[in-house]
């Protein structure tokens, strides 16, 4: 098993004896690759002090020998659930921890039928999460290529942004060049918004035609080497009006002190606040209506969150969003993000392009 | 509200009155597009007999209003789950369905705290989902659409098969042509295999390059108009050997097998017996190692399994992948699927590209 795995599952089995639990029940997929480098969709990986056991079904089970070297596999008989059940009823240390926020209340009813009463279950959420929110410094490397490419593939796209243009062509462009640029794929939806369509935070690509003097809002990001990056920037198609270059200086304001706030130490909520106070003293701070940023790795969302209040404080090998945005509904919306690596000293932002209003 | 929903609702209310439940709670995605039209990702839909309620966060409150107009919208202020307890608290009738397969043990915890101990809940797994098993004439042409556009890519994607192209490549022109026809973007991650990668029945694209005399397996599929497709096709890249004819010719066979037993009435089972009895026929059925296929539509895995000993029954309306395959580990696997649609007089294939091995 090499280096990154052994250490990982020793911290696993580190907090299983803090907890007093025999074995971890890992049911989600990001955690188990975390883990072990087994990449399939679908399986169970019981990690237990002396060992790792992946159980997973025909489709992964080739995969999984060359993916997880030293890992046991057991191959699945009939379904996930009631197997991994019976699995456990026949071994002798029967304390089991499983990720209350990865497993659905059918599967838990499942699994507990099967292992009958003579195995605990205890909820362990989080385990393996918290783990991966500490990068180290491959997965930071990895990370800073991955936000790289979406710089370069945002930038790409900025210039493909021409009255007559579909949301539809330009997520096309997106995603293709990121695949050429040996992405696995986004990192989610890309999201394109044209005009009063930017006002939706999340709007998805549609049939929209660009025209003269709106607002753009890009949101995307890349999977490279399984690792996410996530950014986003707003341009407008014409000279922007002073109202809009006012609300988009706030938003760049906003996104400068919160950037400013990150280092090792300072509550999530303290960066949220950071970007808040600001769009507050523009009086915009009620069109902001989601939270300052997320953490990033193996998945686009993942812990911390940056949100009103949040007491978790940043660590080294964080890697955090920070995207604060203004929508007013019926006229339009700004975001601007980008993706920050916190270090033992100091911060590093790894998407490095330039976050000035851009007039087309 | 248009007609589908109002449908589907009225299909919900009548099952909530069965089950003697006054609400339940919708907590997946495809669930509440499927009822009332809203795309966003995060929220919980309450469907009561005399109404309906979506409790969605700042994110998807403008989208929510354009996208399910005659539905109460309920914005959360804090988390979901304790926001969503609360709101139930609050109700005079409060048994309560939750599907137990859409929401996890955590949600479920704090979702029973904030509710407090008037409120009692009911797993009902499945309502919603086996509503949508059952497509109407509407869902079944944008599921034709889907798998014309998937069998056009295929297609396309067949022709850049040449000696030295990898199978990122491939991956990322299968991606960009759907976008290009219309789609929103993949079901799935395309599944691109060269060589012995084909024995990998979920083998995702690599940096691996094409050679001459290598099995490739294409597994793709297109989402139109919220619509699912998926497709596979096998080709061999020179003149197949013997065994590779054979291997083809046995599971070209056993779909053909499977695709003749679909019709309404039949045993979901049966059409996994009816493949796998001709495999076993070429003394190939241990390295069929997955299910023969699975339902289709807002989601690319739904109900029902085609799979052994399912006793569930086909309907008029239901679509189904019919998707055998051979998998001998280190040498290559073979795998096609097409997707078909039973009619309460026959059925439909809905992939409409020929199925004999491709020799190129």
């Amino acid at each position: 098993m090499t280096l990154p795995f052994k250490n990982r599952l020793h911290g696993v089995a580190k907090q299983l004896a803090n907890a007093k639990l025999d074995a971890l029940l890992v049911t989600h997929p990001a955690d188990w690759y975390y883990l072990t480098g087994f990449t399939g969709e679908s399986g169970v990986l019981l990690v237990e002090r002396g060992g790792v056991t992946l159980i997973t079904d025909g489709r992964f089970t080739t995969q999984s020998r060359d993916e997880a070297r030293s890992v046991r596999l057991v191959e699945q008989q009939g379904a996930l659930m009631p197997f991994t059940g019976q699995f456990l009823r026949a071994k002798p240390k029967r304390r089991v921890g499983f990720d209350s926020a990865r497993l659905t209340v059918a599967q838990f009813q499942q699994l507990r039928k099967a292992a009958g009463s003579g195995v605990t279950f205890s909820p362990a959420p989080g385990m393996v999460a918290s783990l991966r929110t500490r990068k180290d410094a491959t997965e930071i490397a990895r990370m800073r290529q991955a936000a790289i490419l979406a710089g370069e593939v945002l930038t790409a796209a900025i210039k493909l942004l021409k009255p007559g243009v579909t949301e539809n062509e330009i997520g096309a462009e997106i995603e293709y060049r990121m695949r050429r640029g040996g992405a696995s794929g986004p990192a989610f939806e890309s999201i394109v918004a044209f005009g009063d369509r930017s006002a939706q935070p999340h709007a998805r690509p549609t049939a929209k035609r660009l025209r003269k003097n709106e607002l753009v809002v890009l949101d995307l990001g890349a999977i490279l080497a399984h690792y996410c990056s996530d950014i986003t920037r707003t341009v407008y198609v014409g000279r922007a009006p002073d109202r809009v270059k006012q609300w988009y200086g706030a938003v760049l304001e906003a996104q400068t002190a919160a950037i400013a706030s990150v280092r090792a130490g300072v509550a999530c909520g303290d960066v949220d606040a950071a970007a808040r106070q600001v769009l507050a003293r523009h009086k915009l701070d009620r069109y902001f209506t989601h939270s300052t940023g997320h953490g990033l790795g193996l998945e686009v969302h993942e812990d911390p969150r940056l949100a009103r209040g949040q007491q978790a404080r940043l660590e080294p090998g964080f890697v955090v969003t920070i995207e604060p945005g203004v929508y007013v509904p019926g006229v339009g919306g700004i975001r601007i993000e980008d993706d920050v690596a916190v270090h033992s000293e100091g911060t590093e932002v790894l998407t490095r392009i330039p976050r000035d209003l851009i007039e087309l």
